[in-house]
């Protein structure tokens, strides 16, 4: 599966949080990751954020895809992560 | 088209572009919008925020879908912006 992740979190928490994200994804831009995942790793990092975040004022939130096939991606000014070869 | 909106821009910006922004979609959390566009629209607001962004230091992210019927959504934690209907 393809997953984009947001996160609005506190500063507080914001080192850890990063850090579990890029564990299995790929930082795209200041507040977004992207990649390609398993169902368990996917189950596995909602499972440590939920354990990180502050649940009454953060938020991450996820887009889920089976397949980029759907999907079409679009910047505007600098490409500050990695392109992902799959959009 | 559904479009979800990702920005990473700076301070001094920002005001201008999220005015923008809600202008044709609707506000989700830190760093991002969500919502229906027209194609027209769609063209108008990356005309306008091309105006307003600067090229090199700030990232705007588009994802485009014909449909939201192959993408999914979860959130961890508050739900910070409204909830949109067709996810």
């Amino acid at each position: 599966m393809y997953i984009v992740l947001v996160y609005d979190v506190g500063v507080e928490r914001l080192e850890k949080i990063l850090k579990t994200c890029r564990r299995y994804l790929t930082w795209i831009q200041n507040s977004v990751f992207e990649g390609e995942l398993t169902e368990a790793n996917f189950i596995k990092l909602k499972h440590q954020l939920s354990k990180l975040i502050d649940e009454e004022r953060d938020s991450v939130t996820f887009y889920i895809f089976r397949t980029t096939a759907y999907m079409r991606k679009e910047t505007l000014g600098t490409v500050k992560g990695e392109i992902v070869r799959t959009i």
